[in-house]
């Protein structure tokens, strides 16, 4: 029987040893037996680990023998020793586990370094400060790791020497200074533990594995693992490396490059290096790097060969390639491949012409984008150079990307009186409120002061493609005064002002920047092409209005799944309609004021119809309480009072009778309609109205297919409220079909948004012939958050693992996950066709349309700017599916 | 092959054959074959139904020819025949399906009336009066069931007389006039239908029957079934019966009489009755009735054999009968038998009786109290004669049960300062806070303008077991004017006044009534002793303070399931220490504050375990938000500021930070010990030192069982969130009983109140020892309605059907008992021994209670007066499950 395999040298492996090797250790060996040049090592096993702690912390003597075996070569493959007077080999000694556990365990390098051989390292890289400093930093590592010194005992030490002598900084310290606080550390040891620091690089070596193993078991690994659902692991590999240095001598360098362009794709080699230099110089801007064409002039054997390494990895990793490298005296070591990070416009042109090249195919191709990324190709972007110059005044949160440059307005109606006169402006609100609505929708650009990224500025100006900055804090907002205050600089700026914003990264400039505007470039088109031959889910967009809707046809939207028609009650003289029906004091007033909004709904629906082409085009009736429809402010109510004739104290009344302590749980949706069914009589009366009327033109333009209304009732609780109101609807919808002496289908379903209607759904599905979830609501009712108030707390839940995002960004598919799941499944069980779809703003988030193509949902929708973006992660559900 | 029988007479039937004679049927069949004098009849079944429908409104002959012989037996019983012209028989046509459908289908009463039965009728019962109403009515019944005649143009004749003859009244009316009547309806009936009201008694039988049949499908019936789940039933049943008169002559009579006494329970023969007379006569109090026991002078063999009966049917039925009866020329007659309403004491005396009595056995026994009666037992009442005297001036929601008789009072200072003083007071609020609570504590009785059952003056008086009357409209509350006014009379009561509350129906009295004292009597104790050996749940009781948890302990409960700690936190000086934590801008100033509140959390909990002897006590930790701790009003805000010593803009600006739009779901309960873990921190500590400090003490006092401290976190909706703090609280948990050198069992758990709990509660019971579902906050969330907001519409749904209750008061098993079924199967699935118990309101409501016993919980918890209820609910679940 053969002995058993404990260590391999990096050559041995290759990335499918992730159980055995680790991540670290199987990613070395596969660029290994690539015949890339890594710096050569060996790693022992994940089982050794486990074998280790199983026998109260010892190995078999195999163990030991292969690890010498093991170390011998590569001593010869470096010819190099470990602690030679001459010219030592330096290791680094890293852990590595199946799964990435980023910082949890330790790590040494430098080890190798004894009073002997550090001496020779001075001499071989002529530079003794390197040599002290590297082995200062070896034994500071060693001792707090191996020898369990605390850390601070030598920070302790080594700023007391830097006060003594004056230095600053770590690099105002000497060869000379170095070597004393080498000194002084190794006394701390042998005063706090009795023993030396050990000078046997052997010894060295065996300690600081022992060591990795045992950090298996320290209280944040554990705990890291618990939280992570990583309890399958067997134990940490560990990898020991040679390391290489840029910084010997100038026939040694550094540098960085990536295969193709990062920013526009160009397939051209791309990077920049230094001579002489470690990779922090590179980074730290002392030096200026030059640009990696150079090194074709300065060492054309070492270029070539990287053009080479580049090209074999690019080509293994079917990817375009980010790449560290080093040179130490004339030879090429990569020391890191990773797959590059790019620009959206990069991600999407690699992706084609990877394909093209023939190194993709399509599917693999898809994947290679960032669905979320390609939001930046959609929106005007801030000219990077423009950008690049300008100072940023204030940052906030990035509600609604694009950029928007424009003169500052503090009132909704300036807004959309200047942008009639043909300004552009910038609409700056504490916060927005429903009846900002019109000058939302003049503005360039959106800027809040409070409100997170669900607040109603954030979610209108993502719905419009609107650039947005919400909640900036860093400034502060004088609306009467017409000015705001920049809270760092205190610097004021007035009314008609220009400001830029970039929505994107929410930063604030002054002045106007310049901007560009998108490129849906050919190759753009292609990965949508290519998406929608692939995906399964249809993709429908939210849309409130006839542009809207048109501008979500651009992006490819195949129907309307939410068109909330709450929004048409803001717009100019609806609102008086909307205001006398709530003021009424019986049913026949009510009925009034409804049927002076019938026709303005009735053209509504008739222009989303014609603009939606025969697309499925689902209806909301009313949602929002109504409260939310009368003012709020003393002045306000007052002014309402004298335009209605009504007495102000009747007025505040009856806005104090519809207050409400919760008013996220009170008297909305569905149940207006119980207390007031003439309100979803009259949105019914007008939907039908309107389909028959486009119905009946339609055969003259041959455009559209037939026309099937989808009305949906929201906030549905119990199957006997919707069947109630049901009932009703389709009395009203039959009887304008059968007057119009037309057929037409049309169908009546529901939005899931309280948890109650979820895991009651097989009674609800019973009537209704669609669920369409609405995620904002079920995830504030599934949670218990409020959305208006949860951003207090919700920063500090996500960065404690509580959630891991955000649950009104990402769908949290643990928790309102499992209620969709329950409800689908109840739904189908006895309406198998029940359609199914999401309408909430996870309907455009990547990781949420895959959960819903995953649970055989029929479509998604979302606003129409992110209408790309589920489509591209439509189509990698199914990919992904495949696999 | 013997014919198929369609058709019963009611001796041939009985109570097990419901789904062939239907609900009604089967029950004068039951009646009839016990050898009661039930007016005789038959029935036609139910199939007869299904057959005619199906068979496109056609019979068998077989039907027709049993219809035949059936109606000849009874004639030869009555002694009578229908159309006869000498003692015409009269029939009543009634509908009765399988299950209860109260008024969805149609009667016929005086059937066999014509033109000449009328006038035998009159002769016979000398009073023509009588007769011709009675001819009045049948027609007005037949022409509007049978011949479809509108039912308002026989009201437009009938007023257009009235008119005419200036009757006021129907009673006005002589029979002359109803004769006219009779002529003009018959006209009508000509008019409109082209065919006369048929002269034949056998023909008007044939199509009443129809028309009962036809009922079955008219709109509202089968809406009806749809809506109660009856799809199951095949049709409707027809029966006919004699109708009987007591006003025939002086020879008959009426009367109503109850087996035992209703008021007190007493075994002793019960009731009034009226010669000469009809059912209405009793009723409406026009003629005096002389009580039962005169008729054993008037009328020995009718008594005798009317005990006789009594005796029969009360042993058949095994329970107090409530019966009607008619004496017809000197014949009895037995209408109605049916198990007799009875007070809450006669309940328990009944029962216990009974047993003794050797007609029942215990469990049946208690099966026949209603648990929610018992409330009735447990509080002061108002002494019936004094109350039967006094006016009502208000009323409003019997909030909170008992009588209460003070002096009006309009503070929570006040009412503790006067009480203090021996005075007794009514505390009258606009609507209660927390910071009212001393006052609250302290007054006889509560009354309150607004708010709903389960406000919180409601719901504190509740479980504090003060009677308590909420959202009284009547009357208009001047707090600043120290007075109120009645809205009826608007007489003015001030500060000082005597009133009196009934809590029990809401009633307000002016002045004092007489009030008597609980009497727990020995058959109480009784009926809790057979309870307690028969549940299988253990009641806990919700209790705040050392003494609610003594009061509930008297009342058996069996340990604390829920003590709220924020309930300690608004006492005396600790709400200062409580507000100081808040304002504290830093960790340092909060742990300062909370070591003040630590040694009265300390004390609270020892006197808490050392009332419960070693039952098992759940302390919550902190749930509501911090601003419920703050005052609202500009001048408590200056005040505040001036007392703290801060500055009250300071103080302002905390307030508006701390302001949430849906404070329900808001930055409360676990999510404060996430923000502010030393909250938590400082509860937990005190929790383990109080269990410490008592268990060291107890071994010499020899009462109690080890204490094994239940320490619960609310609001969890992630099992992240659970484990974060779990941890803490063990860490210090394990530190105390350490330092204390003691063994200490403690278990850590969860209240499930948030729905996502419910769905991810395998993740959640991985480490949490015991569930308790907060049932308010799981309804508020599961169903999506604000508690404080709701009862704005809950009232409309559950008036159409869309909640059978209101979803606060009653567990609302379909959607909220769903997510708990959904918890409890998800939490069991991974720890098998999880305790499950449930602490909302619904804990203490009786068929919420049979839920939780039938779902498998371990406890429920209730208010300390409901403790009672609650195990007789809990012993009738398992007697319902044994059945």
């Amino acid at each position: 029987m053969s002995e058993k395999k404990y260590v391999y040298s990096f050559e041995e492996g290759n990335k499918d040893l992730k159980e055995v090797l680790g991540g670290k250790g199987a990613n070395l060996a596969e660029m290994s037996s690539l015949g890339i040049k890594v710096p050569p090592g060996f790693t022992v096993t994940t089982e050794v680990c486990e074998t280790y702690h199983k026998n109260d912390k010892n190995y078999p003597q195999a163990v030991r023998d292969q690890i010498e075996k093991k170390l011998n070569e590569l001593e010869e493959k470096m010819g190099k020793k470990l602690g030679d007077t001459h010219d030592p080999l330096l290791v680094s000694v890293r852990s590595g586990a199946a799964a990435s556990m980023p910082g949890m365990m330790d790590t040494i390098l430098n080890l190798g370094l004894n009073d002997k051989s550090v001496e020779a390292l001075a001499e071989k890289s002529n530079n003794p400060r390197f040599a002290w400093d590297s082995y200062r930093r070896f034994i500071q590592m060693f001792g707090d790791v191996v020898m369990e010194v605390d850390g601070s005992e030598f920070e302790e030490i080594l700023e007391n020497v830097k006060d003594t002598v004056g230095a600053e900084y770590d690099t105002d310290l000497t060869a000379g200074h170095l070597e004393e606080i080498v000194k002084r550390y190794r006394a701390k040891i042998v005063e706090l533990k009795g023993v030396d620091f050990p000078q046997d690089p052997r010894e060295q070596l065996q300690l600081a594995i022992d060591a990795v193993f045992n950090s298996w078991h320290n209280y944040r690994a554990k705990r890291y693992r618990e939280l992570n659902n990583l309890k399958h692991l067997i134990g940490t590999a560990v990898n020991i490396q040679a390391m290489v240095f840029g910084n010997l001598n100038d026939n040694s360098g550094t540098g960085v490059c990536f295969t193709r362009n990062p920013s526009t794709g160009e397939n051209k080699f791309y990077g920049e290096y230094l001579m002489n230099a470690q990779g922090e110089d590179v980074v730290a801007g002392i030096r200026t790097p030059k640009p990696v064409s150079d090194l074709e002039t300065q060492n054309k054997v070492i270029y070539d060969e990287l053009v080479t390494v580049c090209d074999r990895v690019e080509k293994h990793y079917r990817d375009m390639q980010d790449m560290e490298f080093t040179i130490q005296e004339g030879k090429l070591y990569i020391l890191q491949a990773r797959n590059g990070k790019r620009t959206a416009a990069a991600a999407v042109r690699i992706a084609v012409e990877l394909v093209k090249e023939g190194v993709l195919n399509r599917e693999e191709a898809l994947m290679k984008v960032d669905p979320n990324q390609l939001d930046q190709l959609l929106h005007k972007q801030l000219d990077p150079i423009s950008k690049g110059e300008a100072e940023v005044v204030a940052t906030g949160l990035p509600a609604s990307p694009g950029a928007a440059v424009g003169q500052v307005t503090f009132t909704a109606a300036d807004a959309f009186a200047k942008t009639q006169a043909g300004l552009d402006v910038i609409l700056v609100r504490i916060e927005t409120s429903p009846e900002d609505i019109d000058g939302m929708l003049s503005a360039k650009g959106i800027l809040t002061a409070r409100g997170g990224m669900t607040s109603h500025a954030a979610v209108v100006a993502r719905g419009m493609g609107t650039c947005c900055v919400a909640g900036c804090a860093d400034i502060s907002i004088d609306e009467k005064g017409r000015k705001f205050t920049l809270k760092t600089t205190g610097e004021v700026v007035k009314e008609g002002d220009f400001i830029t914003l970039d929505g994107g990264d929410g930063t604030v400039y002054l002045g106007k920047l310049n901007t560009q505007d998108p490129e849906l470039s050919g190759d753009f088109g292609t990965i949508m092409n290519w998406s929608s031959e692939i995906k399964r889910l249809k993709i429908r967009t939210n849309a409130d209005t006839p542009h809207d809707a048109k501008v979500a046809r651009r992006f490819g939207a195949e129907g309307v799944g939410l068109c909330r028609t709450e929004h048409m009650f803001f717009e100019g003289d609806r609102i008086k309609a909307v205001r006398e029906m709530i003021l009424s004091a019986d049913l026949e007033g009510r009925k009034k004021a409804l049927a002076k909004l019938l026709p303005y709904q009735k053209k509504d629906f008739i222009g989303l119809f014609h603009a939606m082409e025969g697309y499925a085009v689902t209806i909301r009736l009313l949602d929002p309480p109504l409260h939310e429809f009368l003012p709020t402010s003393e002045k306000d109510i007052y002014e309402l009072a004298r335009e209605m004739e009504v007495d102000a104290g009747t007025l505040k009344a009856k806005i104090s009778d519809l207050h409400e302590f919760n008013p996220m749980l009170g008297h909305r949706g569905c149940r207006l309609a119980i207390t007031y069914p003439e309100i979803y009589d009259m949105q019914v009366q007008a939907i039908m109205e309107a389909a028959v009327e486009v119905s009946s033109e339609c055969p003259t333009c041959g455009r559209c297919n037939p026309i099937v209304p989808e009305i949906m009732i929201p906030l549905i609780g119990s199957s006997r409220e919707f069947s109630i109101l049901k009932q009703r609807a389709v009395v009203i919808a039959d009887t304008i079909i059968k007057n119009a002496g037309i057929q037409m289908d049309y169908k009546i379903g529901t939005m899931i948004e309280v948890p109650r209607a979820a895991v009651t759904a097989d009674k609800i599905a019973e009537e209704a012939e669609f669920f369409s979830f609405g995620t904002n609501d079920l995830t504030q009712m599934g949670c218990g958050f409020s959305r208006d108030d949860a951003g207090k707390f919700l920063k500090e839940y996500v960065a404690k693992g509580i959630y891991e995002s955000d649950p009104f960004e990402v769908l949290d598919q643990e928790g309102v996950g499992e209620l969709m799941k329950i409800a689908v499944a109840k739904g189908r069980s006895v309406r198998s066709n029940l359609k199914v779809g999401i309408c909430g703003e996870h309907g455009g988030e990547p990781s949420s349309v895959e959960f819903c193509h995953r649970e055989g949902f029929d479509y998604v929708s979302c606003s129409p700017f992110r209408v790309p973006i589920a489509k591209l992660a439509a189509a990698q559900a199914v990919i992904r599916e495949r696999k």
